[in-house]
């Protein structure tokens, strides 16, 4: 059980803005996966993608993705998010992202997202690139 | 495995909105859990669910969500989403949530969210209300 | 001063979703503004504009907008949007939306845009295409 | 006209997410009146103004606003974002944000909003609290 982000290479802070909270006082459910979206293109990019999403090359594409609510974050407040892949399939990568409460110094919300090779020109997966499994590897040593 | 709505009793319509898509040229993946939490508060509305998210009484906190993404959704198109209960436990129940692309009569995605019963003014857990059980099973026969 | 849209031919009904409200219960300011570039987007349409923001020819581009609030919208509800262009000048016309709230019967919002003829290509503003100023007068009837 | 915030007292500073831009590959038109409502609810905050949009006292209720689109921001990129009060009205003030893109060192968006005290238990405009004058003065020198 993950308990705080010490194994997180990779790490990026976003500000809470009043304007995420919805009806129910608590940053919307949708927030955390904005969140955890931009944490992953950041990654995708030191991982030196085309995040174009259109070149005639590997881009890559969201098939899935889930979310657990831990504790409801509120403004104002700071998030610190940690991604990294913590698993290489054949057609896939399986990356997570932590989401910890700066104020309250918690884990607000995990989120787990299944990532797809895919060619944007073609409209088809592809094979993962053995670049991508490369860098995967440098950035997270797994 | 869904191919179509036949099976949900509560269904419910969305335009879709230029202003959905992303960069990407597809509506951004934060968008379908926007209709499934629509879909959502709807249920839980014919429930006679309290959706203050403040009163005294049972109401209900989003522990958990996910989302399949079968089918990208592009604009203009309207959505169809049916939600319905999947499964009653003792301090939960679970919500499925189908998205169907009205123009290409596909699927689009598959989402399932956890429902906890929740006091918004004791700030924790409670067991599910007997009239929220019956109420589902009037609505869903299940 | 307006007080309906008995002199819009162009109106579009949108749904309000839970999701839409803030932590002060209301329609958060901003969707009103989606709602506006929605309908927006639906009149450049039927003006037969290129909307793909990447075309070789003159693309809408949006240099001001406005919004007065006149009566808060909350869930549930319905708004009714009308548009409409109520000025061509030389290198822009000016539109206006006029947002009612179904279940009040009442103007909730009015907002208004300055749309430029740009282009994507050559990333700079040209001149208002006579196609554009026939298909508004045809639309507008101004 | 404005060229820069050296006379801005108020400054913040937010990060652009990919998410954030649209179709067209540009930030959307709303983002900026969500970085403007930021900047907006941390002036009220050094008011010392009750932002819970609840209590029995003077409350802040946004009364219209416009913006000027100068220059498109996109990502990656971070704003900085000026806000004062540029005029206090018998009945409201008048607030000034001023958004400029920290990578192309330009002004990126211009918005003025209208700020009306408002007794959100009794539901209708109150008359501009002295305090919030006094305090206005204070942070901007007005």
């Amino acid at each position: 059980m993950i308990t705080n982000l010490d194994s997180f290479r990779t790490q990026l802070q976003y500000p809470v803005l009043w304007g995420q909270m919805d009806a129910a006082h608590h940053v919307n459910n949708l927030e955390y996966m904005r969140w955890a979206e931009s944490a992953r293109i950041h990654y995708f990019e030191i991982m030196g993608m085309d995040t174009s999403f259109s070149g005639d090359g590997a881009g890559p594409i969201l098939a899935w993705q889930d979310c657990k609510y831990v504790f409801p974050v509120t403004y104002p407040d700071t998030v610190t998010v940690g991604v990294r892949t913590t698993e290489i399939r054949e057609d896939r990568f399986i990356m997570q992202c932590v989401i910890v409460s700066d104020r309250h110094q918690r884990i607000a919300a995990i989120s787990e997202q299944s990532i797809i090779p895919y060619s944007y020109q073609a409209l088809k997966k592809i094979t993962m690139p053995e670049t991508w499994i490369q860098k995967i590897k440098e950035i997270d040593g797994i």
